[in-house]
């Protein structure tokens, strides 16, 4: 009984540090007390920059800000999976650009196309489908979905300090958004689980969407058109269509997310923006400035002329996934 | 002290009464006790059909079920008071139609130019500001602004029955969205204040969007431009769109509103849908296969083949507005 209560005792020590400390992966640097500083002073009932639950909006880049995004777009992996699965539905392929250079591996050939072969390649792997087909085909392939150096799966690529402060925040009333150039439909699935943010949080490009009745049942269907490319000034549009507030705190990755950065801190009151800066060629990837994914080079030059918080992943976490 | 006393249990009675009732404005007829039925079926632990808070999304249209729509959609009076308000900037209105009949007050003349007429005057009311700017057009509209008949305000014509529900739903844990084929920004300001719905809780037909620099400072500018028609098709594609998970229950009054209780209803496990039938034409008005505004025909027919709960309003509610 000795040793249960010792073992009892010891985990209390542990559960209570955990709570004492709301982000032990973050080390105890600028950017950890940056946001804790900022948290206490839109949420201390007697803070003269007190923020009301209700305006408490928080919103999140996902590629680079919440899992990782290096050596492509994880996005990507699923369109090359899909094209591969669906192929011999479509003998067409075989001799049809860029889904014959796809389908033999020759990644120079596809990228040959530019963006309008790319777009090819998105549509016939986002269009045409109903929402649930489609709905049940990312929910398939990302639960055994692997990444191509870790060998983890993909929803395991996720950034353990991030975890943190989404629950950080959460547990501080905020309501934690996602604002993502992926697509809306690809994240949905799974966000709840690995993120907690809901389906009805979670903003990111979409097509059109049609309501019709296919064999006697109504269904919607993906259409083979853009209705929000959400990035760079389509992120501030995004989230004036779905939240309708300004965030009083964003959270980004690369020159995709400034306009986020700059909408939410244009705002009367308090404010905060902070840049992940992949600094950790070990651990993770480090690039910036050069980066075809990714990039961050005009960001990083206002992030630091605007005071934001810049996180350098190498110094300030000392966990990078769970 | 005795008389205190007294006076202090009354008040408590009242007030337990009120518990106990959570719907006191519906009579005890068949749609109450669908509504009770269905949210104990749905949150009873020990239910069959017990759904998950998460998944508990109730959406409900505006117009004629939230607030009355008669004699003319409230929108449409802002547009009115908002060319007269414009008109001094804009001599060539004078002769310009359909702005000259509406500032003549001639309404046989601005409906003579048909639906292009009023997609101009629309456009001309709703797009060119930045969303910071119309916000503020209509919250100041709002303030003030009456109803022609009953001379309430018109923040005053919404249904008392229908606040009770929405407050009854969320105290079961609902999330309550409004879906409706009004402006999304024309709502968003005032409906946390009056119905107790954030503003990224409400979806409404909309318009583009642009984020640019406009004087050194960045701001989003509304777009003359259809974004989505938030009406019949319209409803499950915004739902869609911005909750991205099917509701289990949804509320409307019209033949508008058919497509988003078709597809609440068409998922599986317990879902609620319910029509508000205008009945009273002496506390309210009486109106639907043949009215041009709110037209209940093939829905009230749908209703009744598949059982939904149609609210008759002269018999069921014994309040109409708070």
């Amino acid at each position: 009984m000795k040793i249960v209560s010792l073992v009892l005792y010891a985990g209390l020590l542990v559960a209570s540090a955990a709570a004492a400390d709301p982000l032990p992966s973050w080390n105890d640097t600028g950017s950890k007390q940056a946001i804790i500083a900022f948290v206490d002073r839109v949420t201390r009932a007697d803070s003269e920059d007190y923020v009301p639950p209700a305006e408490r909006i928080a919103t999140f880049d996902n590629d680079g800000t919440l899992w990782a995004e290096q050596p492509v777009y994880f996005q990507a992996m699923y369109v090359a999976d899909r094209i591969k699965a669906l192929a011999p539905r479509h003998p067409e392929w075989k001799t049809q650009e860029p889904f014959a250079s796809l389908l033999k591996g020759d990644m120079k050939g596809v990228m040959a196309g530019g963006e309008a072969g790319l777009v090819k390649l998105v549509m016939a792997t986002h269009a045409g489908m109903t929402t649930e087909e489609f709905e049940r085909g990312v929910s398939e392939w990302i639960a055994t979905a692997k990444h191509p150096k870790s060998g983890r799966l993909l929803t395991e690529m996720v950034y353990q300090p991030m975890l943190e402060l989404l629950a950080y925040l959460r547990a501080n009333d905020f309501k934690t958004y996602i604002v993502s150039g992926g697509g809306i439909e690809f994240m949905r699935p799974w966000t709840e689980r690995v993120y907690g943010v809901p389906p009805e949080q979670v903003v990111g490009s979409s097509g059109g969407l049609k309501y019709e009745l296919r064999d006697g049942k109504t269904v919607i269907v993906k259409l083979p058109e853009i209705a929000l490319n959400d990035d760079k000034e389509g992120k501030p549009v995004g989230i004036q269509r779905h939240i309708g507030r300004r965030p009083i705190a964003a959270f980004g990755n690369s020159d995709g997310d400034l306009q986020m950065l700059q909408w939410t801190t244009a705002g009367a009151g308090p404010r905060f923006a902070l840049y992940v800066h992949h600094t950790d060629a070990e651990r993770e990837y480090a690039y910036d400035r050069e980066s075809h994914i990714g990039k961050l080079d005009q960001g990083l030059d206002e992030a630091r002329a605007r005071g934001w918080t810049v996180v350098d992943m190498k110094q300030d976490w000392n966990r990078i996934y769970p």
